[in-house]
């Protein structure tokens, strides 16, 4: 059914990347497809054998791993994909992804509480208190594809929930630094588990480089979710996803960056939230600072007034801020 | 001047109130002027003799305190406006304030780092490092209020920011319970310092009460600033305020909330972030099951789904969450 | 009954000052006794007119407020005793507050579990969670005077507590900076509720002065505490408190210091600990290089490898760390 | 050398496991050596091929690794020893490894402050500030082993530090759960980097076991260290280390926990400091409650009231804070 499908996705994309992504010429790239294997998800975010290596400026459709948590109570979360290697990726250089297209590929979404586990507003593993722990729920949207809702019916509540989704990648990440292997939760200067709403269709990722090939991967699915996710989950679901890669040569950056047609974004993941927002805050200003000519007291005054920053994430090993500096006042009169 | 311009003024409220608030009668009121006089700025939110007493309904033209940091490098802060006494307001009931109008009257704002004062991206008073004090810098913007643009030139950067401002109050408080009395940088329970963006014209903000009257003040006018105020300013200036006040007799709320057409949303204000966040959040979820009739995990699981969650403050003594619930999901379908 | 001791108490002190505290030459001091009137308690640290007036040199013999919270379940806080005027006190000085005696006067103390209020690992006011309340508690423990013990029956663990008592003051403040007042509850650069162990009979705390005559405060006495405090209450008890008071003309200080025999400290104020820290720890490396001669990095190594560093409350509305450096390491050899 | 002493050390051990560690016994087993070859550190604690395998109760004399950092500025750490492998540890288990020995093996210990890395009290790469970098600087202090002293000549501050020696190991752990492995900086429910003063000669840690075999591991030997580690590193040196092992069947821990002969003891880690806090609070209560027969309120009560809490570091990836709590109010009457 996929396949059926793939000409029209290349089509789709190509006008697309034509008409918004003028720096890549990926028009004249076939489209590969990747398909996980079921079970083939990964618990961490680390270096491992590749399955599947690209070259710059290939364009891949792949999906998000199926199963467990989205299907049954108490299901198994069924990891990452990836790595994808890109070759001639190296740490002096960054590591460019492109989510051409992101659509959930199922009709619902899960979203849980579970006590004791993670939480914004309740004793987790991390905030640990003597209160008892809340009750555990698990509440399963219905995502009706053809109009982009959500629908949820709250009995108890007598009411029924209609949102748009806001489809997002909760994770995307390289291989972090040195051996280190973070698993699937946690957020960090590799990208991971930073569950940015901005990361959604037509926005391009910048991750800094650990290891040779960058070595890519990516999951978590949410069709939405709010702000900082308190309640540990968002629209849990799965997608299909086209990614085009790329690389800037020689050019190092120490944070994940995200940029769309309106806005430039840096994601910095610390706990508390006072230094994820310095780091993402003090990263827009450096980058001010070295690709836009600013004098660096000028980009303190001016991220301090123009930028948006929100939360991303106040539930995951680390939090993540994310601060968005409008293009339009980036570009000398 | 501001004299001559009441009856014009008059009028735009009329229509205001008619057209967007139409659960005040205020068109029947006559409107009333308060001059702050030159120098009556009040350093504390306390308890203190009322400059002026007002009725539930009042509508009142008024403005914020002029002089020193907003004229001259150096100048001291002329403090803040008020206190207002709200005839028949007690601890038992929620103080309402709409802004129906909030305009600039000055040509420029200002915008000061002040190294080891206050700063979220710089070693402070509170953040205290062994790193030699950023400079002090102190960036003068052009208001052009005809246009509603900010501009600064920014000769070291050889580039110009033309921004549209959006006139927001810093400052909007009672005064605190008990006999504590709170520096002007303050912000709290009883609003205060919260430097939220969203209280602008067209908002309605409720105030717990803590002693009879309310005791109402405001001050901090900023043309525009961006989230989290990093630098520790805005830009600073003066304006004409259009207030009107009510009660919601017999309800008590413990944080400060804020409507708009479109958004709830409640500002919690404490240290680290993640506070402020779970002190905004949890009201969030109260004030959802107390007016709206969520069952309180169904309220958990919206909250967590449906909210944007920026960053307010974060250089005040305390900082500032705002958590914003979109008011189209509330109502029952 | 308390003047009839006050004989014995002078010959005490006298001989305490002089062999431990040789460069007062208090023992030529009559001694002043001030007995607070029941219900002369304050409720905030802030500018008020004095109720009694001192020379430097001189010593006071008090005692802690009783009533209410200590005696009855429910009952109020009767408040801090103060402010004592010191002669010639100024905003360039430094206060010197000897606490020449420390002893409970009452035969019970009270410890409390408030659900909501304040607590270091349960939901409260700050950290809000969703979770149900903990249960309230009241614990009353014996104090036995002649042994020093504090004895507490635990029935339900089958159990009986006995432990020797570390009599301390939890609050010695100055009137804060500017118009602010700050409620019993708070800590800060003016001293205030630090709840820190160490600040005992035989200890010397040094106040910054932020207006004439230093408008000095005191209360809160516990026969014992844990560090933290965690749960929101030491062993609340009431005491005789005999204080010697003196200035250090013409030095500033920035935050509150403490010296024994052996250490001398400081206790840094702020959420979260981290920030208590940072303050605590670079005013004491400040302290080694203003007044023992050393490079400032020479500082920063010695603090980092000496120094003892302590959780004094993480319940109070700004948290307190005290750093404790060994005196033997700081006399030139 | 090492294997010349080996029968005094032996000798040593016995007496002090006979008077000491009466619940072991350990006299009956030969003394195992393992010495790590050069070059042999691990860069992580994760699950890797045991380098020793060992049954419970074996005692193993053994040495941190030795070169780079230790002898050379800008030297590469050396990485930490590990795993070994005990027979028949499950995670249904608790790792007991009682250090019976510890003593420096060098006559230099070494201490820095980098820049823009790791620090309390100076921007670093999680507190990022806009801030110029404080200056590097390396400090080689003598280890004068005969008298247990480290030495430290300060000549810009025209003095010399004689201070005792507190050998201790920054750095015992298990394979952490599931596949994450995490650099030597880090901390964790799996012990690892805690930094924490009370880790020395004659304490039994317990850690919980993830996976078979425990694979524990250890280095970063400290002569000697100031709470909180403020500059990021103490006296950084290499040591011989006597180590038993035990199992306790059946038994399982959530964090790490310490004992010797006056205190049990808890260390949490986590950001900020406040959480690290929570969680050693939180894991002593239900210490309590679990092996001592204490009511949970009642064990909150007496946690309040009677421990010490002391930051052992606030620079690595988690800060970890100790509880310390007297064993002499344990014991029922």
């Amino acid at each position: 059914m996929l396949l059926r499908r793939a000409p029209l996705q290349t089509l789709c994309f190509v006008v697309w990347a034509t008409l918004l992504a003028p720096g890549l010429d990926s028009g004249q790239r076939p489209v590969k497809r990747y398909e996980p294997p079921p079970g083939s998800g990964v618990p961490t975010f680390a270096v491992r054998e590749p399955v599947l290596r690209l070259q710059p400026g290939d364009v891949v459709e792949t999906q998000t791993l199926s199963g467990g948590y989205y299907e049954v109570p108490g299901g198994a979360w069924p990891g990452e994909v990836g790595p994808f290697y890109i070759e001639g990726a190296t740490p002096d250089d960054t590591l460019v992804v492109k989510i051409l297209r992101l659509r959930p590929n199922r009709d619902t979404a899960v979203s849980t509480h579970t006590p004791g586990f993670i939480s914004a507003v309740a004793g987790d593993r991390y905030t640990r208190v003597l209160n008892d722990p809340i009750p555990a729920r698990r509440y399963v949207w219905r995502l009706d594809r053809q109009r982009n809702l959500g629908i949820l019916d709250l009995p108890t509540s007598a009411r029924r929930l209609e949102v748009p989704l806001r489809p997002m990648l909760g994770r995307v990440a390289v291989a972090p630094e040195g051996a280190e292997a973070f698993g699937g939760l946690w957020p960090g200067n590799f990208g991971g588990n930073m569950d940015a709403a901005d990361v959604t269709e037509g926005v391009t990722v910048y991750l800094p480089i650990f290891h040779e090939g960058a070595l890519f991967y990516f999951g978590d699915f949410h069709a939405l979710q709010g702000d900082a996710e308190i309640c540990g989950s968002g629209l849990e679901s799965t997608a299909e996803v086209t990614f085009q890669f790329d690389l800037i040569k020689g050019k190092r950056i120490a944070w994940p960056r995200l940029e769309n047609e309106t806005h430039i974004m840096v994601v910095g993941s610390a706990r508390p939230l006072d230094n994820a927002l310095r780091i993402a805050a003090v990263e827009m200003i450096e980058w001010l600072v070295a690709d836009y000519g600013f004098d660096k007291w000028d980009a303190y005054q001016t991220v301090s007034q123009l930028t948006e920053m929100r939360i991303a994430n106040m539930v995951d090993p680390l939090y993540s801020v994310v601060v968005r500096m409008p293009k339009k006042y980036l570009h000398k009169p």
